[in-house]
């Protein structure tokens, strides 16, 4: 960085060759998390990882990031400590220093990050590309974060270092894999999964104009596999695991990075997107993914 | 842009021998607007040129912009319409499209900007280059805002094009102006004027190292000059003007791009900031100046 925090504005050598990647999301109290639910730790973090995760999908890699973080009063002292314990843990973890930001007093807790990024020019993978006839893929499992949601909103004291709730509270974006994807060039469309497959594959499908079909068989659902865990596969949010397309002649390694990847069905011409269940009948995919709302009666 | 809304990320070229400005700014409702005093037009208007004028303290100029927008449903119809309207026009004459963003649902109207801009490289005016003996200048009139905010908040029902209201509602960032101090080189240090003088030109000199000495009858205060219209330029915010210094040994024109230029005082070796009164007397500069927290109960 060529000047950070504490001008009017943060400057960034632009390079050569490279494109820009821009994003921002909100990470807000009572909408995303629960301020006496989720560690202070777990906020700083996620929030980071979260938008790191959408340069993740486009294939590339992060340079810095910018902090909006309005609190109440109440939370300017331990709360805001170990919030910054856990968001520089994941600046040091992402090589993803803090470039500057804003901050302001509040009511509730509200965080907005936007995360600068790079990827060597006309190298992006974006939603539109899939084809008929290309193999779907996702990375690692799916609906893992979910479950640690629902085991957070039943548990009355927390702890962050539960392996169960780990993917909820400590997601990991998947950058290594998204740039490994990108520079093979077999990739046709890739995006993140943030708000679960049956919400984000038709978002995947829109962009690119084509149906897709899902094998429930082959889901890389979370262990015990029953009806609750396909349902978590194919509904649950937040896992900031990819979902990407291969073209169909193309092959690729079981994992990458250590990350597994499997194949979970096709793209298809028509525009619908199907769910082939396990007893081997087709039915439609209903958007039935992640509701930030669902959770502030949490 | 290479790609705009609507993937995980947008896309953005970069080009050889710039750097790239990065800012976000909050504009909260309750905190920095009223919903039912301010137009939604003058939120849209206002929401981007904040973060556009932290480019023009820069130097730069504004390239594109994300916004994240969390909205009451009740706020989805004719107050989103009209929001977009004045966004779209600052969008339009600050030639800074949207490229992208985050959008929730909320029980309250939370904004945040993010903008990014580009510089010649080197060639970027930060708060930290005064040095003992340079002039200080501001641009245009101070206070305008603040009273135009005092009017709106005694008013019942706003006419948008009030003209005591303007600088209030439809500020416009000094990007023309910015733009030509960078260029030609006699500036030391740069900002803009979001909070007023009295508590932006303390963080100009701490960043500088330095101390400053203001001429209170050179202020460019609003016409009917009074002992108000003083308070105003000295502490009133969001006026977006431009706070700059300039080696003593230089001249300026009297205007630049129709924008009149003011020196009110100049850079002293101490850490002091000092006001000279209209009678002659010295006394400390006070910070006074805006505090979003007083507007909440207007």
């Amino acid at each position: 960085m060529a000047l950070g925090p504490g001008d009017d504005a943060a400057l960034l050598p632009t390079r050569p060759g490279y494109q820009s990647i821009l994003t921002c999301d909100w990470f807000l109290e009572g909408t995303h998390f629960l301020r006496h639910k989720h560690p202070a730790d777990s906020v700083g973090w996620k929030c980071l990882i979260r938008a790191v995760s959408d340069v993740a999908a486009m294939g590339g890699r992060p340079r810095c990031f910018l902090l909006s973080l309005a609190l109440p009063a109440s939370c300017t002292g331990g709360w805001l400590d170990e919030f910054l314990r856990g968001l520089r843990r994941a600046s040091a973890k992402l090589s993803c220093p803090l470039a500057g930001g804003d901050t302001t007093q509040r009511n509730e807790i509200l965080i907005n990050v936007t995360v600068i990024g790079e990827v060597p020019t006309g190298r992006a993978l974006t939603r539109s590309g899939a084809r008929p006839g290309d193999a779907i893929f996702v990375s690692g499992r799916l609906g893992e974060a979910e479950r640690g949601l629902a085991r957070l909103r039943r548990m009355g004291r927390i702890r962050p270092n539960d392996p169960l709730l780990k993917k909820h509270l400590y997601p990991e974006p998947r950058l290594a894999l998204g740039q490994w994807l990108s520079a093979h060039r077999k990739t046709t469309a890739m995006m993140d999964l943030s708000d679960g497959l049956s919400t984000d594959l038709p978002r995947l499908c829109a962009a690119s104009g084509v149906g897709a079909r899902i094998q429930s068989s082959l889901l890389p659902a979370v262990p015990r596999w029953n009806h609750q865990t396909l349902e978590l596969a194919l509904h649950g949010g937040d896992d900031y695991e990819l979902l990407f397309t291969v073209r169909a002649n193309q092959t690729l390694p079981a994992k990458i990075d250590g990350v597994p990847l499997t194949r979970v069905g096709e793209i298809t011409g028509g525009r619908k997107v199907v769910l082939v269940t396990l007893k081997g009948s087709e039915q439609p995919l209903h958007d039935r993914g992640w509701n930030p709302f669902a959770i502030k009666s949490g």
